[in-house]
Parts: C-alpha cells; structure tokens; sequence
C-alpha cells in the first residue's frame, strides 16, 4: 500500500490517559485508535495484524478437525439462566440492555451456554458426537478498570473453541491436542520461547485449569516458573500443597509477572446436566454431555506481542503477524521514484505485503516511521539504479545494512517465510 | 467438507413463531440458528455464503481504494451529543448500557459520528483529503419489531462504507462510483435483474437519497417502478410533484414490494460543521470536511437472496454466494465409496467447494439434504467407476440428469467461475 493515499499515519500525541505500553505504541504508529476506556477501533495496519493471528489460529482450529461458525452477541436471559450464569452476582461482567417491549437482553461475554443449546438441537445419539466448534467473535466484559490498552478490552476479537464429547476419556484426549496446537500457535506468533503451560484455580468441577502465561512486565498475574520443565503455577493456587501435588520444588521456582494468553476449561458433565442436554449412548441410555472451552484473546495477544516486540524507536513485529513484510522508501525521491515504482510492483506482483513509502517528506520522518511500524524488513532506494547497482537493505532488528542487486533482494523476501 | 463428520444438519422443525421464508428456509438447511427474535448464528454453510458475499463487497471496495478497518461496537455519548443523535427520541433504535462507574454508553448502529472523530486526528489539510474507509462490523439495533428473519436483524452484519472529502463536486464524482460498484455487487450476487436504483427521502441535507431496492414479495417497502429505465422512487416520497422533478410518467410505473439492500447517503458538510472536523484548504481557509456512507447489510443480503432464489424443495444459491459448488453423494455406498473418495480428493485438491454426503443414510434423505440446501451442482455415484464409465451431474435448477467420465466433470466443475 501506498502511504501518500491512505489513512494510515503516525501520530505525535497518545491520550493522556492511555498507560498502557502496548496501547501507546499501537496508537502511535497509527495500528489502533481509542474510542474509549478499553473500546480500541482497528486501523488498517492493526486490522491486518489481527487477520495475521486468525489465519493461525484457523489453521490450528481446522487441523482439530473443528469447523468455524459465528454466535450472536445478543443473548436471552433464558438460556443463562439455567447454569445461573445470569446473575449479576455470579458473573459481574455483563454488558445488559432491553428490547422495546421491557425483554431484559446481555451482550455475549463467552458462549458456553448458547453453544450447548444450539448442539442440543443437532445431538440425538452417540453417533452424533464428537463435535469441535469454533469462532472469532467480539466479546463484551463490563471490566470494572480497563488500563491495559487492548490486553484487557471491554470488547475484545475472541478465538472460543467449544468441544462436545461423550464422557470424560474423549474430553481428556482431546484436551490434550488442544495444548499442543496451543503450543504451536503460540511458537508461530513469537511468543513459544516466553509463553508456558500454567496451573491455575479449576473452578466447580476440576481441581485444576490450564492457562497459558506470556512472560511479560506489564502482565497482571504473578506465577510460580519452572523454566526447565516449561510449567507454571498461578499465585492464585500457590501453596506447598499444591506444589507437592504437581511434584515442583519451590526452590527451583521463579516468581514472574505473566499475561494469560490462552485457557483451557474442562466443564465435564457439569453444563450438560445443568442445561439437559444429553444424548443416548450405545445402550440407549440418556447420558449429558461433555463440555470444555478453549479461548486466545485475538486482540490481546496482538497486545502482548506489541509489549514483548519493542525497542525505543517504536514496535518489532514477527514476520508471522507483521502488517507488512517490507517498509519501502525513496530518498532523493524525484531520481529515485522510477527504481522504487517498479520494485514495489515487483514485489506486490509476487505476493509481498509492502508499505510504500512515496510521501513528501523528509527521509528522518520515512526512517522514523518505518521503525515504528515495526515492519520487519526495510529497503532503501536513493537514486536511479541499474542492473549493476544494489538496494540498501535493513532488518528490523539489526542494525547493519546490506546491499543486494534487485534479483538478490527479491528472491530474499520472497523466501521469507511466514515463520 | 465430509457431512458424517460435521455439525450441519438440515432440521425438520422450525421455531413457531419464525414466519420470515428466508429464516425458516435458513434454519431447516441448518445454515443458521435463531438465538432470539432478531438474532441468528451462523452455522458453517450460513458463514460460508456470508464470507463469499464479503469477498466479493471487499474487492468492490478496494476497487474503490477504500481501505478496511474495524470500528468498535462500544460508543462514548459524547461523540454522538455532538451531533444530536445520542437522544433516544432523534434515534430510536439504541441499545445502551453502562459502565460500572454509572457512565452510558452505546452500542453501534452506523458510525458515521466515530469514523468523523476518528479522521479529525489524521486529517489537517487538503492533502489528506479524500479518504475512503471501509468495514464489516456487527451492528446493534433495537428493532421494535423482528419478524423479517435475517433480513431486519437487531444484530447484523453490515459493510459500510464512508467517504470524507474536500468539497460536494469529489463528493460527487465518488457517489457515482460507488452507485457503479454497487450494482455491480447486486449483479454478481445474482440480484442484478430484480435490484433498483430507487429515489427515497434525503434528510435534512438532500431532496433525495438513493437506495437500492430489490423487488420481493417480502420486501417492506412499497416502491413505484419504471423496469425500462431501471429506476423507482420509494413510496415515501410518491408524489406527482417529485415525479415531474424525476421526469418519470406515473403511466409507466408499476407499483411493487421491495427490499432494501444497499443505501447511499449524502451528509454534504453538515457533520464536518458539527463535529468541528476541518481541514485547511488550498489558500489556508479553514473548511468542514464532507462525508457521504454506504451501507449495504450483509446478513441482510443474504436473507434477499434466500427470498428470490429458492423453490418448494429449498434454498437455490448462485454460485457466486453458494456455500459449495458440489453436493457429493454415494448411493449404493459400500460398492462406490472408493469411486467417490477419489472424486472428492480430486475436487477439492483443485479448489472445488464440496459438500461430501457421507453418511449411512436413505439416498432419498440425500437427495432432499442436497434440494434443501440448494448446492449448485448434485453429482451421484452409484456403484465402483471404471475410466470408461460416467458420473451423474444434475444442475439444482434443472431437471436433466447429465453423464460425464470423470476428467470431463471435473473440467466442467473447476471451469465454473464464481460468476
């Protein structure tokens, strides 16, 4: 995309009020704009990060054999109050508002209940199960504070997974899947070095839930790391107890600030039964079924990534999620203009993503915003160049300059995998 | 997609009190489910013709050199206070709720005020202008009624479009354009010969605004119509008066129901004014920006295109939207399931959209599933298939049952565009 005919620019002044890093620095480099207090609308170079993680995250999902659908935001009182998930005292997130004729309504905050009523529809028999469903879907939360930029939104990109099975073997197996795609995901976003397995509080029905926690400053968990096995433990459940039960040894333990980026929850039989959904087993017996969720925050981690990828001068985002690939500028532009026209249409032809950089302004403002942005590669044309001369090239996150002839550059970017 | 391993399911009973043809078709070819009066989930084959009708809005737009973002759904009063349209009594089809600190805040219905507030910080001079911003959003609104199925959610999917530009003559030249790319969008839809052009009431700013209006018997509007010159004007502003400024002869007008399906509007500098968003212009001279939005509702679309294009056994997609191009299915299934495995391979390998009818169900259920869901081509194996033998192809819309060896089908099947 061309700068000079699009919206996106960097801008000099954050909200006064924004204290969050990864927020400062999305809305500086023109990725987000704040609408309010934990409300943040995507600019073209954010949405792009955003569709980046999907198309992992879909990936992942499809490899689970789970299939994608789309959930309403508007909810029914009816169908929460069957798990007693309605109730403002249960659950103190709810966005609530009501229809023309007096109907209370909720805007969705997760979506285990509506799930388990449309597969109550579709589920007779054993036959009918397993079944793995999945969304990306704008969840609200009535968050009391909302300080930490788009780690922790009002209204959030969610990725939920929703897994129905028949007894707890089924639930446990594909539980265990679930974590390693989790894995992978993280890994493929550049977080798999920093991002571990965590034992959190499992609520009602399970000793124990998974998390997965981003090892980072501006996390608002604290936990309990054993790098070595790549395993945490929540502060939330930390004692002597527990640890002797997950076999850790508190000397080897290492108190960090983490963000959660990911949860597992094993609901078991617990939603089935609450909402009579059940199915009839190989003996005709009627048998609830089996519930776990899996959710990434797909804003979020764009958050988390933007406070681990930073330095300075501005964001240093992985070639995986990066809005684009290449940050091209002219400088001399009226010698250079020929030479950069005709790279970028070379490289947009072969499916490279590239900022192109053909604004009137003064090379230290194209440098400055190319480092903000974060795009991982950077290249330079100062003049007219034939087949003989080479293209200034720079990484993001190196500081030396190398010079390749067009053919050279070209083939290196499009060799660049995403991860 | 194989059907024995996924959540779609056509259903035989639809909820009572559903009287829109679109809906109930919809919901017993499991494309959608209904949540709750005016809200609907999309189910896998739902979402499919809901993202194939987006790619093709999203080439249209960026044809346009609009850039997509994504706004949020939460809206601070103030941002709406300024132009008046926070008032209940101005706009009557506000969700609102609150924050936990006593603030109101609002769920979006259209974004005209936060887009305006948004460009206010990118936009200082004429250089910045014009602009072209796109998105798909869900959007809110408190309907007093919903009984039009997906055609009139409270919770829809909308592609709206706004432009800000420097003067009424850009603004101009662009409305053209997009009235252009608009009924290229309804042709490619498979809407083109029965969507209009309509004159319907302009607001405070215009005479006229345009929509786009499809004639339909479930439509809810009445429009007069001149089919030769492809024009009508809306019932709300018939009137021998507004026929003489239109140059239409009432003689030539035919009365029909329509719907809606895409709407131009034309704010001129009246937002610019009221928002305070200015720019400089050439000479310095301080100037309101111009704004004109262009909706066309997604979810909506796909309602329409449920009423015009179905029959007494179901659903009838073009291919363009169709949530596959192929509904596979083995009869006699143990001797042709080798036969119809490879077919399916073969199929999707090169791109093809197949739905794969797997099951051990009666044929006959196949064949009411393949009716119902309204997939374009039907093709039947029924028994093993040697290089000399035939496969049997049969178009949803026709009656003739075809027989092609295999490369030809497959010839045939990848040779179909999406239109």
């Amino acid at each position: 995309m061309r700068l000079s005919q699009n919206v996106i620019k960097t801008i000099k002044t954050v909200p006064k009020e924004e204290q969050a890093i990864n927020a400062q620095l999305l809305i500086r480099a023109g990725f987000v704009h704040k609408e309010m207090a934990g409300a943040y609308s995507y600019l073209p170079l954010g949405l792009a990060v955003i569709e980046n993680i999907k198309s992992i995250l879909r990936e992942e999902m499809n490899g689970l054999g789970a299939a994608e659908v789309l959930m309403s935001s508007l909810q029914p009182a009816e169908t929460w109050k069957e798990t007693g998930r309605w109730d403002d005292e249960v659950v103190d997130v709810w966005f609530k508002s009501m229809l023309k004729n007096g109907t209370q309504i909720g805007f969705g905050w997760t979506h285990e209940e509506p799930f388990m009523q449309l597969i109550s529809r579709q589920v007779q028999s054993y036959r009918d199960l397993p079944l793995a469903l999945y969304q990306f879907q704008t969840k609200f939360r009535n968050e009391l504070r909302a300080k930490s930029g788009v780690m922790r939104g009002r209204e959030f990109i969610m990725k939920d997974l929703y897994y129905f099975t028949r007894n707890q073997q089924e639930l446990d197996a594909f539980y265990a899947q679930v974590e390693a795609a989790y894995l992978r995901i993280f890994e493929r976003v550049g977080l798999g070095d920093c991002t571990f397995l965590t034992f959190a509080s499992g609520g009602a029905f399970t000793q124990f839930s998974h998390e997965f926690q981003t090892v980072t400053q501006s996390g608002e968990d604290t936990i309990y790391l054993n790098k070595a096995r790549r395993l945490a433990v929540n502060q939330e459940i930390y004692s002597d107890d527990v640890l002797a039960q997950l076999q850790l040894d508190k000397a080897e333990l290492e108190e960090v600030r983490a963000a959660e980026v990911g949860n597992i929850f094993n609901f078991g039989s617990s939603k089935g039964e609450q909402m009579r959904v059940f199915f009839s087993d190989e003996s005709g017996q009627r048998q609830p079924v089996y519930l776990s969720s899996y959710g990434i925050g797909v804003s979020r981690l764009m958050g988390v990534i933007a406070e681990h990828y930073h330095d300075e001068k501005g964001l240093v985002w992985p070639a995986a999620v990066a809005p684009a690939l290449v940050y091209l500028l002219a400088i001399n532009s009226k010698k250079s203009i020929q030479a950069t026209d005709e790279l970028y249409n070379i490289l947009t032809e072969r499916g490279v993503a590239v900022i192109y950089d053909d604004r009137d302004v003064r090379p230290g403002e194209k440098f400055a915003d190319a480092d903000l942005m974060g795009i991982p590669w950077r290249v330079v044309v100062s003049g007219p160049i034939s087949d003989h001369e080479t293209y200034e090239i720079k990484s993001r996150t190196e500081t030396t300059l190398n010079h390749l002839k067009r053919d050279d550059l070209v083939r290196q970017l499009t060799g660049i995998e995403k991860q």
